[in-house]
């Protein structure tokens, strides 16, 4: 995997770059959708290479393990084989839903005890196995396994499992690094700096992850529910020791003010739930701001969903009709909604990139955070 | 709306033809994907469009009645303005969902009282006034106001119903001839032929709605658990008597077994939600027979769905990864396999158009029925 930066902002961190797989380009700062067990729901794969145009997306590994699984994933020649996604995919190492969804985990040294939050059976996820595993789902970029911890966390808390989670990264590092890619094209793998929102923790966690030296390096732990500015701080602080020439990888963020402000701390990638969660709930990301499909204000407006945005979802339905849709529960108010927000969250990074180039990124954003979070 | 036969069978009764209307051309026999709530369950306005070529929809008077409203839908000029179909669309009287959906329903001479099955509110629904609904709503072909009877139905209720079905034809006929369509374009009226799995009150029945010479014909009340044998032989003895030179439509048919079938019996227009509701389920129609993709045996098969049929959803997603979509129950698992569905639906009577027109239907029809019904 190659990176490199095409241009960078005057007035902030913001740059753009050029990241190159071999399942082609992906250009920063990116969007990259969420495709939890395979798919991104509710969108069809030539929705999201064609209208949404998404470069890269993800898939979960404790999902993909739990189901198809991983002789089928391996027999269907990996993820890509699987689902018939052709660009870029990265998975996350699973730590994030093994404590989020199983109901009873046990966290030891050696790894995670977990049970399936589908059958109830029992697993044990470990640095190796995790490797292991994103080696079977052969995505582009795979993560190492880390403890993600809640907000708030106690000091003493935080600096032990930062520490535990730099020893597995040791492991993750010497697995990954005696193994090959099972598909006949190389891997690559982000190390993830923790710390919770303690900023010597955080420098600590991002010096250790620094000194690694991996092609593109994560920050994880964040948008668990601290306020913003907490992660912003953290943020900034954390990209002052990771290398410039990587790219920096926001995990799980987030609105798209949160996505804009943190593109200019000097973050490259992001992906998050929510454009794709909301929109099942009719919760849209337009142009304008924020719309809620359901209210009563929508059920005669039948001009498009988002005409500032273009493409077939903002522009074919109206607003009227999407909110019917979404009130009558018909999947197609689902579909229309998530193909929607997608085509936003892309549009707004490729402006930013545009931006950026133009050398009047900080002023765009300054005015974009306040018109895009306000409630239509 | 104009209909001309273009081929007609030597050796059955079915024929091809064409009915125009101001929404564009129907080639016959048709199949017509059911759309409830004025959208085709999962699926994509431009995928029925482009993808299954679907040359007119159902809308569902009963669920347009209760969401959007007729206001809003008068106010988008019509369901073609509302949803952006721009093909023809035909709606049911929504005489069926009151007797199906509506838990308490008192049918009288003057109409049927009923609650909403969304929020218990009390409805009419009279002969006039379902006429006047489908003139707000605006489909091209819309059907007048009768009881189906269950089955099986006793011979005294039977009767009674058929007669007062009859009378609401009356008028049906009264209230639709003496008013217009609301968005410049003509509407048409098709009757509907009742009589239960009676031949007499079949063939009286037939009489009567034949004797009003519209432009075109329904049958309706088959299909409601009576053998298939039985609905034939009422399917064949009703077409001796509707006219040959007008349409044919056989409500709410069916498996593509019967669809076939009936097109041997002279019918030239269908619709059921079985494609669409069996795909939510993991039931496929393909060319080669019926598939429950939940199977076991398909989890490692990575062969397109259908490659004997073509088309998008059929050829770039496997059978493993369609299963695993509806094993995880993913949305996507839905829409891939309704998209699939129609698109068979719709291949299926183009194909029996072809054969008709090239004059080997019945021995094509009788080798189809046997594969196209067989459990893979």
């Amino acid at each position: 995997m190659t990176f490199s930066i095409t241009a960078n902002d005057p007035q902030s961190k913001a740059r753009t770059g050029t990241l190159t797989t071999e399942h082609g380009p992906i250009q920063t700062p990116i969007f990259m959708p969420v495709g939890t067990a395979g798919t991104v729901k509710a969108v069809h794969q030539r929705e999201l290479e064609t209208d949404i145009d998404a470069e890269i997306i993800l898939g979960n590994t404790y999902h993909l393990y739990m189901r198809p699984g991983l002789e089928v994933l391996n027999q269907a020649g990996g993820l890509h084989g699987f689902n018939g996604w052709r660009r870029p995919i990265l998975t996350d190492s699973g730590g994030y839903q093994v404590y989020s969804l199983s109901n009873t985990r046990k966290i030891k040294e050696e790894g995670v005890t977990f049970k399936s939050h589908i059958d109830g059976s029992k697993h044990t996820f470990t640095p190796e196995g995790v490797m292991d595993i994103q080696r079977t789902i052969g995505a582009d970029i795979i993560m190492a396994f880390d403890e993600c911890t809640p907000y708030p966390c106690e000091y003493g808390y935080a600096r032990q499992s930062m520490e535990m989670t730099h020893r597995w990264l040791g492991r993750c590092i010497d697995r990954f690094d005696s193994t090959e890619g099972l598909y006949g094209y190389k891997q690559t793998l982000f190390p993830i700096v923790q710390g919770s929102t303690y900023a010597d923790l955080r420098r600590q966690s991002a010096e250790v992850i620094a000194s690694k030296e991996r092609e593109g390096n994560a920050i994880g732990g964040l948008a668990v529910g601290e306020p913003a500015e907490e992660m912003y701080a953290m943020i900034e602080l954390v990209n002052e020791i990771l290398p410039a020439d990587k790219p920096r990888y926001l995990m799980g963020v987030g609105t798209p003010a949160n996505i804009l402000e943190a593109i200019a701390l000097g973050v490259d990638m992001f992906d998050c739930v929510m454009p794709t969660r909301n929109a099942r709930h009719g919760l849209l990301f337009t142009t304008e701001g924020i719309m809620n499909i359901k209210n009563e204000k929508w059920s005669r407006d039948f001009s498009p969903i988002d005409a500032g945005l273009g493409g077939y979802a903002s522009t074919f339905y109206s607003k009227a009709y999407l909110r019917h849709l979404v009130k009558s529960e018909e999947l197609l108010g689902g579909q229309i909604a998530s193909l929607h927000n997608l085509t936003f969250y892309l549009w707004l990074v490729r402006q930013a990139r545009e931006h950026i180039a133009a050398g009047d990124f900080v002023a765009w954003k300054n005015e974009m955070v306040v018109r895009l979070m306000q409630r239509l």
